[in-house]
């Protein structure tokens, strides 16, 4: 039987132990959502007051010229490359995660344009399928949508984009992104990731992919809503076309011209003029990544999962582990079902546990290699363990609304 | 002639003068670009810095539910609607402008599927021409561009949709709301239009309109990049398509439901999760607006820019007045003509006087009557006769980049 020594001593040994310190969380919380919200990195705030006071407020307009915000989508977009395995250039910061899919996916039908078929699967993130059934609509295609593990078998030859979520935001399984960029590749379909369940937790290689899109406020710590990010591989950037053109995307913006002349490389991904503020936060959230390996990232997470993997096995009854058991088929979160896990997971945020749930009866216990400690997951365990003895979920009315 | 306490008069009479005490301005600028960046309201650092520390870094993911972050982008439109003349439940805040246009004139174009032309005119901002391109191309239509003053002629029984910037970002012309929405209705199109240069600045009325978009960041000062909005009059919203379909959009986002359930209403506007720093900030800057009747703001507005032209036309050589000289013609903007607009503008700001340039030859004078005292209209244009008098545009390097 593992004890709480065991992941004291993980501690001790951690070499991303200091990270913690870059975050301020409050105390008596064990935060395991950072895969929903991550939390906030120490020195953010006085960042944000300074673009506030200084940079709206006493320099006005000039900010634009003097603090280089007209450049902050693309310099915040090559801070996120080496993240994810990505060039310099490749990739770009703005708009909302669904923005970004329906753009780097609408592009990529629009260069397969002799094939009909978008495929992904049923464990997609929701706002995926919506918004890819937007581009198959808007591109004449047919959605198609089958099992996590029929998408092996149903990349045909009149597959135009394979798109899928590299890691379910529900099971935590992950999918092999390099196997699937191949099979995609070899069928002649382009392949699309969304990293927003990896991204900041693990090493990530999406050289090899033709497109990819994340999300700003899950590992990447840049606050609530913070903006996505889009990558395009170079080889693609010159055929690449935008589906929502606009002027941030346009080759000369200020040129102010009548027609559209789409940028060269990866600017011309953007659409409109970005929210400076919530961007400028996580350019500087990505301060907390500096000088961070981010095969560091991933062999932290890997034995954070396999701690409160093994610790569900040996100490829970009634839960059924959904998250895979096999270390490089999951991400950076582990997802218990429980009939009852509306009720626990607010017995447990009652205790200061702070997981989320899922319809209808998944836990989620998001570790985030940046800011968990081991014994957060030792924790975790032993108060959802009380929980249970004490049938504590029984006294504890479900949350009032949606947690995101 | 004018004199200086003509101005001081102005001031001493205005009923909206307390309202630049909302503000902080830095001292020794007379800001004149508040139709590009509005300034920083004075209580908004407190709210952002609120928002970050105790809600995102304190509350972190139960922020959603606490703070209630999940219905702000319908409050914060429910906030404008006032503003434009909506009713309530018809405006949603978010996305960027560009954004906006594209979601509702996909959906306009959608609901005209028998007729091909989208019309609008070359004054348009060119990022709605771009994101007009756009609509046209996915909904298989064609965009007509025609001269401002031809529009009227232009909207013919193959006109699905007639989408056109209120107040043109150059010179300052303005199109009459009404009735080119009459004229649109009768012709059996439906009318779009861009409020990103009136809101805020003046009463409108889009109730008769079909969809209407405007911007955060100018008049409505709700920082740089500040979230846009979006109008969907009630009779259109249960058919409106919107041409990315999201899960902020969906009926009921958090049944994480494969297939797509368009909310009922203004939501179904809605595409992804938004930046809730620079939502918050937005929401926050709305309340300088508070107890502000929009007709007084039209009213104060007139008089600024009348002020302005006046004293163009006795004190400057040189110079032509692009801006009409009707005030029902007009937006709350001046822009004169000059071959050397750009050194004195730079001439201009190293004074103090912040406006801006639009190429190649206009320089643009923002008067925003929320915190425009009418003496910033005297200290302008006397500052701006002392340029020319020293020929002090000869001396000052163009500005390093493009200004916003």
């Amino acid at each position: 039987m593992l004890d709480r020594s065991h992941f004291e001593s993980l501690d001790q040994e951690d070499p991303l132990a200091e990270m913690r310190e870059r975050f301020r969380l409050p105390p008596d919380v064990v935060y395991l959502d950072g895969n929903s919200l991550g939390p906030l990195p120490a020195h953010v705030p006085g960042v944000v007051e300074s673009v506030v006071e200084q940079q709206w407020g006493d320099d006005l307009i000039r900010s634009w010229n003097t603090h280089d915000w007209w450049t902050l989508a693309a310099r915040v977009g090559d801070r996120i490359a080496p993240l994810i395995g990505a060039p310099p250039g490749s990739v770009i910061a703005g708009d909302t995660t669904t923005v970004c899919l329906f753009k780097v996916a609408s592009g990529a039908r629009a260069l397969r344009p002799d094939r009909h078929v978008i495929l992904t699967d049923s464990g997609n993130f929701p706002t995926d399928l919506y918004a890819l059934g937007s581009v198959a609509e808007a591109g004449v295609a047919e959605l198609r949508v089958v099992a996590p593990e029929e998408v092996v078998d149903a990349i045909g030859a009149d597959v135009a984009v394979v798109c899928l979520t590299h890691v379910d935001y529900r099971t935590g399984r992950r999918h092999d992104m390099a196997a699937l960029t191949d099979l995609a590749h070899r069928a002649g379909a382009l392949m699309v990731w969304d990293l927003a369940h990896s991204a900041g937790a693990m090493d990530l290689d999406v050289s090899g992919a033709d497109m990819a899109v994340g999300c700003g406020y899950k590992y990447l710590n840049g606050g609530p809503g913070a903006p996505a990010f889009a990558y395009v591989n170079p080889v693609h950037q010159g055929s690449f076309v935008n589906p929502i053109a606009g002027w941030w995307g346009h080759a000369d913006p200020f040129a102010m011209e009548t027609s559209f002349e789409p940028a060269e490389g990866i600017r011309r991904l953007a659409i409109g003029t970005q929210p400076i503020i919530s961007l400028v936060a996580l350019d500087a959230a990505l301060d907390v990544f500096d000088g961070v390996d981010p095969s560091a990232l991933r062999a932290k997470s890997e034995l954070l999962v396999d701690g409160f993997i093994r610790l569900a096995d040996e100490r829970l009854d009634g839960f059924e582990v959904v998250t895979p058991r096999r270390p490089s088929a999951r991400g950076s979160h582990v997802s218990l079902a429980h009939p009852q896990a509306v009720g626990i997971m607010a017995a447990l945020i009652a205790r200061g546990v702070i997981g989320d749930v899922r319809p209808p009866n998944l836990l989620r216990f998001g570790l985030s290699p940046a800011f968990q400690r081991h014994v957060d997951v030792w924790e975790a365990v032993a108060i959802l363990e009380q929980v249970m003895e004490e049938e504590a979920w029984r006294f504890v009315a479900a949350p009032a609304g949606p947690v995101t």
